[in-house]
């Protein structure tokens, strides 16, 4: 299956090649960059040196391929949709352009009127753990944001059984590498090291999809720590009724027991008792773990991934394994590193 | 006035030299450590190479002086304090063992049976925000916790004016230097860095203190993130009214507008909106900030501050000013650095 | 193939298994550690968790096997290596113990006298693109030592020609990997966070390997970094004759043009021109570059890997596929992260 | 005595503005920026507020004061060099642009033709180790680069007395807040974090200050590495006679025994046997210290301090108070702290 992706010069289209070079049915044969057309994949991705010798060609030179992936700042894709639309059968965006299926949420969200409303329904939400069914039928895929998949994965087991009341907190922080490759201040390493910089104490755009699948409400919070990848969520939810270890157990268990991403990480002695983003960097893995208060309805979720592959890439790729039929697990058997 | 620092190898101990040295108004006699006595103080601080030639005593060889700082681990001071309480007629304790004033709350808190909980009365808790008057005439104050003191300055205009209602969640975020100088696998650097670690998802032990000030019921998690030096709270309240901005501004400098070292950090723009603690290293400053959900009522409290310092040695020293007399910021001036 | 780790706590131990597990043609039998026998690998390794179900086993229950890996810290191999020589017919060693061939060296560089200095003929340097013929052959093979091997790459193609005079300055930094999974107070978070540690000024241990391949006298400075992962070195020499930059090309690329794991880096632009070891995380690689004085005769040679992979645990699986005769990159095809 | 700081919006600036707003006899009339001119101080260096309440001012709105601080990017000084010099009888230069005595050097560094070669003979360097007595007399300071003056600082002793004999190797290591305050690619937080970057392996511009005091050729390798604050230079040398250790302390100790901000750092045991930059944070501290080999003749100095301080600001603070005939220490007294 030849695939192209659309924007590769960023850290999520960096990821998309690195992941698609190794993936055993698919033939990158187009990475297009409007800033780097002519130049070798490894100008931009230096980890990608000696693994392939393609170029970036210019978004225009895009040909036809059997699934595209749309790897393009917010507000991007939904402007020449059309155009992309005619290049491949299975289109994947990996942006924020088809994620909301309210229109009028993006107005609220991203200060944008959507020009392409009608699209909004024909895309499924890239989330496999809710949406696998769906998934196989698919030929638009919108891929969750990197915090929002977290929290998704976190609280759907819970959600979806009716057994949330009251509000939602939820505390994410995030790496540098969630912000985007365009330096800006924020980003200036004498400014941005070492930080717990509250960029979004309330109202994080992410928090449009978490409601999406959240009927009660939801605050959000996002903080940038020192690391480059990762993504961590706090989700404090009150139980509708008290529950026991056992039983939230249970309900993690039979909603994600067979899936091949979701390992539910709660221990009782170690140093990784709960999820810790850094172990999966490069992995597609969600780790998902809890702890619940001694009157049984406070109960704190904590979910970690890797921003740029559960929370982008990798999940993209997922998304297509289950579209295109083969093992869900193809190209994304790395394990992660430990230490790092 | 004559200053003795028992237990001073450790990182609480160190600031508190690095402070009382460049204090006008105090002598440091001595610094004591058993581990270390007889051994220049630069063996453990590095950084007062060149500060002074005091040597480490053992702590049987005490002598009376003036006022007494006790920095030693968790439930070591209370086992000793009538010999304590001979040496100085003004003992500060840096450690836990006089913060709480039940005694039952040492067995829930810290599994231990408090040796002396007839002094824990004549205690008075070091934060001079809420006990100024008190301290003025304190003989024996119990500095807080970093974290609890954090979660505490933000919280008290709004839980003391009674406008809090429902769950107070509390998320601090920690650096390294707040679990003390002893190494173990826990702050083994391959494992420590680059952490999102969430080690106490619930009832950290700070959590006691601050309910001691808070009235509704308080959730607090406690994650160690990539840092040395710091703390931060994000504290998610429910206000009992809808509130104004203006309003919690006004409710917010009513009480600390005349404080030294509490500044009101909320900004539009910039990098450091919100309280962040890299650039209060070494500072005294316990920076807070807000923001407030359209609705008026779901309110998401930061503050920060240098656990070794506001949250520790710093705030110690502030107590010592008050309790003395002195101009409350001697030895406190260090404005930070920036970038860090 | 069946291979046993001998002691697989560690962190090159941790880093055998990862590559292992994935290895086609390797299945990994057993995995011992004193102290975690009975316990699940992802224990000590929370990368493994999820990627397989072995449990470690005590040293004393290491069966035969067809290739016997050990992972012991320096001086435990040589002194019971009858016993381990009995359990396979391949051994590849990841310590020290049997990488210098003149005993005496053992005495100057480790203080220690070999117990069984007959070995040290019998085992060759696992050093492929040295001496792949040698490890075609081998039964007992020595891995390099991390900062050994970086330096030993750079050097190697003008060394083996007679190109160098006068010193040799190699100056290594290395991440914290590398000194260990054990707590001390040299990797205490708190004080190994940030440093540029100049931990050995001169005659580091891996002086000694260096010697061993390099004719002129070598001075080696090891500072430890702030990184995890990952060692780079800088090797000022003194060429005997000027040479071009062309020239100098052509040297690195007869010797390693072939080679899988040696990239030359020596970019005019960008920001990864020369060897950079963050991006070599998790990979095989040993990047090498280089900057030539004007005049042709002072010379910078730069290489970086990840002290754990190239530098141990990917160099051996690389021997170990040398002397199996397969495929030398089967289980090594990781590509590496950027960012990171 | 009235200051005003040219260009106060860069980390130098600010850290000249954060030292002389607690200076005990300077009074910091202006700081201009361009950029910020109407703005407070604490927009570009958040850990002045509430320290003071001046804001930034045009360039072109700079009056006449006492002693003039420029703090701009190099070669801007010297473009507007006549209109600076007449707005105060003393003006001291924290750029490159009066560092050289020879004017041609600025052709080959900087690439720059010298607009006002004149002015380079009435500069005096700003080093008060080994210039004090011109100092004292200095309407003109030209304030070394951060890594010459750690370099010159290691060598001098040594190359004063005529000691040195063949090259000397100076390898450099930076963290990220000496490449300035503007963002750019190379200082992207996600490239920037935790690199080992040789970003000059020869040739660096430091190298002409270290050569105009060093009479054996010199060569230089700046490496960028994971810090904010912080320069080390390790300076392999080879003595042209043989020394004991206890020579070289005694030659150190004889040009530096007096010295305010020099401290000799070589221990036998502990973690910070050698300079430490990170514990020198906000210090004008430049620690020195040495390891020999056996033979008596290869020598490696270690040198460290904070780039922002010793190398910049403090150290021009250091020579206005040797020239206006204060303490030298005045404004100076910060310790650093520990752990960092």
């Amino acid at each position: 299956m030849k695939a192209t992706v659309i924007g590769g010069s960023g850290y999520i289209g960096g990821e998309l090649v690195r992941l698609l070079l190794q993936h055993p049915e698919v033939t990158l044969s187009q990475v297009t960059s409007t800033r780097l057309a002519g130049r070798a994949l490894h100008t931009a991705h230096p980890n990608l040196r000696s693994q392939t010798d393609l170029l970036f060609t210019a978004h225009t030179d895009a040909a036809a391929c059997d699934v595209l992936f749309l790897a393009l700042p917010h507000g991007v894709a939904m402007r020449e949709f059309e155009r992309w639309s005619k290049l491949a059968p299975v289109i994947i965006d990996l942006g924020a352009d088809f994620r909301l299926r309210d229109p009028a949420d993006y107005a609220t969200y991203y200060n944008v009127a959507h020009p392409c409303p009608e699209w909004l329904t024909r895309f499924v939400y890239g989330a496999p753990e809710l949406y696998r069914e769906q998934l196989r039928e698919a030929h638009y895929i919108a891929v969750p944001g990197c915090m929002a998949n977290a929290a998704i994965l976190a609280l759907y087991p819970l959600s979806a059984a009716d057994r949330l009341s009251g509000e939602v907190v939820v505390d994410a922080r995030t790496g540098s590498s969630g912000s985007g490759s365009e330096p800006n201040l924020a980003s200036h390493h004498a400014e941005r090291s070492g930080v717990m910089r509250v960029f979004k104490p309330i109202e994080h755009r992410h928090t449009a999809e978490i409601r999406q699948i959240c009927t009660t409400p939801v605050y959000m919070t996002a903080t940038a720590v020192e690391a480059v990848r990762g993504v961590q969520v706090i989700c404090h939810v009150r139980l509708a009724e008290p529950m026991t270890e056992k039983e939230l157990w249970m309900s993690y268990r039979r909603v994600y027991g067979a899936e091949p991403f979701i390992r539910l990480v709660k221990q009782r002695t170690g140093l990784y008792r709960l999820p810790e983003p850094k172990i999966l960097s490069g992995t597609n893995f969600c780790d998902i773990g809890f702890a619940l208060a001694a009157d049984g309805r406070h109960l704190v979720i904590v979910a970690a991934l890797d921003n740029l592959v559960k929370g982008g890439a990798g999940n993209a790729v997922q998304c297509l394994n289950i579209a295109a039929g083969w093992d869900e697990r193809a190209g994304l058997h790395f394990a992660g590193l430990h230490p790092i």
